[in-house]
């Protein structure tokens, strides 16, 4: 059965090949990775692009899922093996709008040991709210470590539960959002906050935000964001 | 009451804005951070740019405000809701010409520990007038992080005492100059100087500069700022 | 007795120096390094630049050697004097189509100390199969640390045995594959291991991939390879 | 009493300008360092920029000194305070003919703790003749750490001895070769081998080159250096 979807708004479209083009210019994505945005006037399908490097997204590479993740209308191209990944956590979690996936080097070191990610400074006080942990193993024993199928999805979206961030052990880390400028922020600084921890553990013991600087950094961030949007932008724009 | 402000001098005009491209540059800033300078016309005064990214600042950004950090004129913008910062370090120190509010990676791990910054070389030796330290908690208790208002602003300058640097713990660092060029050089180094020490602390004990032998260096420096500023207008021109 | 070889496939050709290219702006080779191929119409034969730094080689740089790193027919110019790692790897190992040579600067502080060099996640999964060590000494004494004699090439390729990497102590390291896009793949990514793996080992202990999920993983990266080798071929293009 | 000297050949002055230019491009110097040459009509002087980033130098910058550090003919320019350090080492050195004067951030760490920098790989061989130190206190108290006077100079050359490299404690390095080439090459490896020896000693003990194999790897590099040089004038050329 073919499923037809309307068609998204066109600032949303832009937002998220700039957001894709944005996570690849900082360095959260390399050739691999992957942004997706909750349909805006459908909560029951997303957005995301086709099997391609975050920096080469267009507008023309963009496909509509269902939940399930199958794409709607045309199936004639590859898709990433992973997308499970936002498929399954739209489901489990209504308020998110938006997911990143990634590879990012800083956050990899914090996915196979036991050091917590903890919010260092007042620019990802969004993690003071907890960094969830994956361990595809009890999931699914032994794996290429990919979520390529939906009872993976629906294990990683279990684990993420109520937090901003999962760590994938021996893989990276997924981020969600209620917009696509605040989970590539979110991206961009759990990688910033993993290596600036990293290094403060090595001068000795760290104070780390409370739990309510933590929160109030949070939302006095989320309003301030397009001042960082702005620049990665354009940022992301010259480099092309 | 509308204030109004005597028109600054065009040199200072364009240093300031050289300045914050400088500053991006160099990352000592990103999105976030911002550079003053006091009224070279009117010392009750300050510049400063409205509520934008440094890297994106023209002449037309810059506002001019009171000690209280209230816009001359035209309020009708936004503006950094941390320009207490500014106005109340000028109100508390009158040889104070140049202010810079940053978050440069290599100042925070400092900022979070007990490690000390001291002058590990020659190009840093203002920082062996000694680095003071905020707690944001002892001022405002539980807050967003932010010196939003001029309360905080007082206890910050108060923290700074007669300091050229001051970390703020969970947040970045404020330096203080007596010229756009001497704080724009201050930050850069300030940030160097902490990334070589933590390299350095991991190889032993750490001859650092004594206090002669820093305030000789600074004040050699003083003199040599020409050559760097030079150099990194280039840079920030060529990067545009 | 000048030795004659058919022309290979002008696709390869334009492989291996597009793999040279990518290995420069990838910051795997300087300098100094090298690519090579074997011949895709004389399994006898293999292809690489002249002594030239890889960023540099043009398809017009490229000569055919045979398997002792003699130049087939013209055999006037500089060529690598480290060329005899690729004569006698491919010698040794029928299975082997592609090799890299090179000093990545993560890689030389596995190869001088004895930590292991594991996969830390699913995108060095083909560390999983084991990394060789190759110590010159044990070949041949004290010398300039340089595989220049057929005897030295010999001895690498016996100490990289089966593997798909050797580190060289003092030296750097050498991998192989069976396409151009995968020695390219997992030279970059034998380099971003390492760096993340010493990253990892000051967090405290590492969770690495088990020898199952490191097998299936690298099975699962040879087929996105392309993928990654788009975007990389973009970089390296765009950085020209 | 106006002392004049010969043209220096062209190529000299050529590779003068190109070595500032890759010296900056590779991060050995910055707004601050320099490069000199002995003059090649006349071993009595030698040839260095007048008070310029080493980045901006053209060959209208030059300037020729006699070996107490005087500017020959005109002298109504502004000269690095520092150049005793040349000058002082032409006239103690009678082999070297290039000096490199930076402060290359790997080094600075080695230069203020009890670490010594020893030769890690074949690229650093030259390393293996040893490392000097220079600590400024032993020759001149308290001082601003600059060599400014020509006994500072000839106590930093008295330091440097028959080694290829001096550190000078919380200031920088000191470089010495007998081409422009091979000091810029020493000064380019030296700071990778620093970076290079620092992230090893964090795994375990170190296996350095033996002293014969150094010695060898850096008579074989002294061969090899034209490719570097020509990789590193092109990067210099397309980054201004």
């Amino acid at each position: 059965m073919t499923v037809h979807a309307p068609p998204a708004a066109k600032e949303l479209i832009e937002e998220i090949v700039t957001g894709n083009h944005i996570l690849f210019q900082q360095r959260v994505v390399d050739a691999f990775g992957h942004l997706s945005v909750r349909h805006d006037k459908d909560p029951t399908k997303y957005i995301m692009a086709r099997h391609l490097a975050p920096g080469l997204v267009t507008a023309e590479d963009l496909v509509t899922f269902d939940l399930d993740s199958n794409p709607v209308g045309d199936t004639s191209q590859r898709y990433y093996s992973e997308r499970f990944i936002h498929g399954e956590i739209y489901k489990a979690r209504p308020d998110v709008v938006a997911v990143v996936h990634c590879h990012a080097p800083e956050l990899i070191p914090f996915g196979v040991t036991k050091a917590g990610l903890r919010p260092i400074y007042h620019m990802s006080g969004f993690l003071g709210a907890g960094v969830a942990r994956f361990e595809i193993r009890d999931a699914g024993g032994m794996t290429d470590m990919l979520v390529r199928t939906p009872a993976l999805g629906k294990a990683l979206a279990l684990s993420l539960g109520d937090k901003p961030v999962v760590l994938m052990r021996g893989h990276g880390a997924t981020m969600v959002g209620t917009t696509i400028r605040q989970v590539v922020y979110r991206s961009i600084y759990a990688a910033r906050n993993a290596g600036l921890q990293m290094e403060a553990l090595r001068l000795g013991d760290v104070t780390y935000l409370e739990s309510e600087e933590a929160a109030k950094a949070a939302a006095t961030n989320d309003k301030a964001m397009e001042r960082a949007w702005g620049l990665w932008e354009r940022e992301a724009r010259d480099a092309r």
